[in-house]
């Protein structure tokens, strides 16, 4: 492990944070609240950060493990700096539930410990809702976009940071793949708060939604969510803009350079509006009587499906009170998850799709031991190397599932909050059922179990290798240094 | 395909089963009930299987895909064959709802539409009980046991039909095998009825509760399971029978043979005992507040925790008033199951640990990219080959579960039912939690959902391809017949 590098790599991102940090600040300023809260962690931040990054280090190689670490610990650090203006400001008193509620925001998660919203201050206020935006398409991949990095570090670190089964550059220059795909994602923020702005929000509840969606992470300014405005409109814009926030944002960069064919052949496209499609129309009929015209129907189905799916966690109404089957689907759609490289979260449209396809093929090849079939994905033929990386994703993230929800259940709670509850943050989506249900939050859990759940939510959001690998020890032997392995 | 074979091996398979149900016609004659119900479907099913055995086919060899295709036809045939005699004696009118509790005795699955079964007649009783111990170890062993058939049709056919990722022949034949699996089956469930005698239970009683313990199935003729007893030395005997019938049974023939060695240091056997007692002491600790005393504490929770993880059943208590850590822990054991080569279904241990020591392996190679590790298991190297099918296995398990937790959820019962009624169908277990706990039943479920827990039961039981397979379009092709497909 080059540890000097990952401290270096760590103090810049500190650096960064600090200038974030300045945003919700301004916004403080502007409301007449203090800037207090905000001032002392930038100082924290920024002798940190120098401290760590006074000198670059001779020997600047990063390899996948070092990627992983980085990876790992920035979250981590990012989380534990960012939490502080919670504590200091008095919106959230207890620095555990002030760290749960960071890594939320940063993991795009959505879930709160707070009972209700509308009394934080609007600096708070926008702070919790500013970690989403920077954590949805990724906080390294910000530090990659504004800091010139040699290409053969940031592949391992966008490896790492970045979901989905398999990561490409768009461009040569990987530091302008990352400045790309920020691009694209701050004009798409842009354009959903000026239709906000256009129905009628004011300023701050649009940049507080128009971030919430673009990192798919869920938290509101609102106690009732979106569905505070009772606006059709406002759950047409947000419930399109979600979903769009759901697809691979390499997509977006080929519709730009007009490559629309490998737009419109996209397999994972395809199969996520299937899906939703299905979906919507299956709630829809469910709820009908629920709501009595089709059209409210169709609209509450698609607001919460494509919430759901892209794991932003917003709600235009109370799902926790739709039928069994409705609250089945989404239960899936939670796992099911958005597509790789977008700021989704779950388990990734692409991995379902593969796993489908491969399946099939292993059952086909029962029956024809003979016939010649390859597993084709996206055009290309699926390799078995591949393939075993998606198994893995999916029996590790299962392990990690299974044991996080035996601790969790020591709680006492119902088996429903339980589990609704580790899915909503395994899969970075927000709210659950039952008492972590879209009306619900989860100030009920113990300190414990906040810290549990914050690590299921950077499982879920840094797909679960970079956290999971802090606990080998190996990463923390000093042998290894020294021992010699090819790049 | 081999149609004529396939047709030929399942003529005898009916044969088999009109000689078994003379069993509990003799039963029915000596309580003074009616032979008529177990006359008619003797007469049908010899009169069917002689129609399909009447004449072996010329070419007699079977091919992987044909051995499945028999052992799911076998299973949905003597099911079929198996509920005539419920319908008929008016135990259970319906033929759907027959249907479903014959299937879940073949499976072992144990879960009933019975609000109540101590009014049944004597004879169905001891039928519904008796296919348990039949289909515990298999329909096609007990023919292949009692029938010579020549070993290359064998292997295939018990590769279908015995749970777990790999399994071996004993000795040479085939046909010698299988007698001595059902040779130890059913001296080990003679001494249980003994010793359920020793204590006192009557003979009849004793029989049921020994065939259910020893399929691993969970049917009782008493409406609150081996509760109604009340007895400590009861509840000790089952658990203990349960958790051996839920071994490899491979071991005991190494046991039988002195091979000491191979038993002590089956890495399965190790690691079933381990969960079962890490899951027993933290159950009684979870549970101590309800029952006061540690012993009886003890005594319920290895009672439970028996039943679920070997897929049995049984209750000695209503483990649904259980608080949620104890039950999330018996909802785990659900999916985990007993040893492979066992009677008891769910995933399997092999597997389990498979699955970990896979991940491990491959976690280890993300930090240490050029290290050599192999993963072995039970002291041979796993083979990529190995770990494809049992991931092949947990993802099409998975995609099953999906699919059926969705349509299930249909009834809009709440979620815990729908979830553990399913759960506890696939996993062959019995009862789930809520409406379908240890004191609930499968009544209120609608005939179509009955026959989708049907199929998910021997989706469990069969290990899902050869259930499976039957939707493929190919398998009934004729097409298929005139390829040339080498053995």
């Amino acid at each position: 492990m080059n540890y000097q590098m990952i401290g270096y790599v760590n103090g810049r991102i500190l650096l960064t944070e600090a200038a974030l940090l300045a945003l919700p600040m301004v916004v403080a300023l502007l409301y007449g609240e203090s800037a207090v809260p905000f001032l002392i962690p930038i100082a924290a931040l920024v002798l940190t950060g120098l401290a760590l990054s006074f000198r670059q280090p001779k020997r600047t190689a990063l390899y996948a493990r070092d990627g992983l670490a980085v990876v790992a610990l920035a979250w981590i650090a990012v989380s534990a700096f960012g939490a502080v203006p919670f504590v200091l400001s008095g919106d959230i008193p207890s620095y555990v539930d002030a760290f749960f509620e960071t890594v939320s925001g940063f993991t795009t998660t959505g879930a709160s410990i707070l009972t209700a919203v509308e009394p934080l201050s609007r600096g708070g206020l926008f702070w919790r809702s500013f970690t989403h935006w920077v954590g949805g398409m990724g906080v390294l991949v910000f530090v990659m976009a504004i800091l010139p990095m040699s290409d053969g570090h940031g592949m391992h670190l966008l490896r790492a940071e970045v979901p989905g089964p398999s990561v490409g550059k768009l461009v040569s220059r990987m530091s302008d793949t990352a400045k790309i795909l920020y691009g694209i994602y701050f004009v798409m923020t842009v354009i959903e708060i000026v239709l906000l702005l256009l129905g009628g929000m004011p300023l701050f509840d649009s940049c507080i939604h128009a971030f919430g969606s673009a990192g798919t992470g869920g938290f509101s300014c609102r106690n009732l969510s979106v569905g505070a405005y009772n606006s059709p409109y406002f759950d047409i814009v947000i419930g399109i803009f979600m979903l769009l926030f759901g697809v691979n944002f390499n997509l977006y960069y080929f519709l730009l350079i007009r490559r629309f064919r490998d737009v419109f052949h996209s397999e994972e496209l395809r199969s996520y509006l299937l899906i939703v499609t299905a979906a919507v129309v299956a709630i829809a009929v469910d709820i009908v009587h629920i709501y009595g015209s089709a059209a409210t129907s169709l609209r509450h189905a698609f607001f919460q499906v494509s919430s759901i799916i892209t794991t932003t966690g917003y709600s235009s109404v109370d799902f926790n009170t739709w039928p069994t089957f409705s609250k089945a689907i989404l239960v899936v759609l939670m796992f099911v998850g958005a597509c790789a490289g977008s700021t989704g979260g779950g388990i990734k449209v692409a991995r379902v799709v593969i796993l489908i396809k491969a399946s099939y093929g292993d059952m086909r090849r029962m029956l024809h031991p003979n016939a010649v079939s390859t597993v084709r994905f996206e055009g290309k033929p699926l390799t078995d190397r591949n393939l075993r990386s998606v198994h893995l994703f999916l029996t590790v993230y299962i392990l990690v599932f299974t044991v996080s929800f035996l601790l969790l259940s020591l709680e006492q709670f119902d088996l429903i909050t339980t589990f609704t509850a580790l899915t909503a943050c395994i899969n970075n989506i927000g709210p659950g059922l039952e008492l972590v249900g879209p009306m619900g939050n989860f100030a009920a859990f113990s300190p414990w179990s906040k810290l549990l759940l914050s690590f299921n939510m950077l499982v879920g959001r840094l797909e679960i290798f970079p956290t999971l690998l802090l606990f080998a020890p190996s990463i923390w032997k000093r042998r290894l240094l020294s021992r010699k392995i090819a790049p």
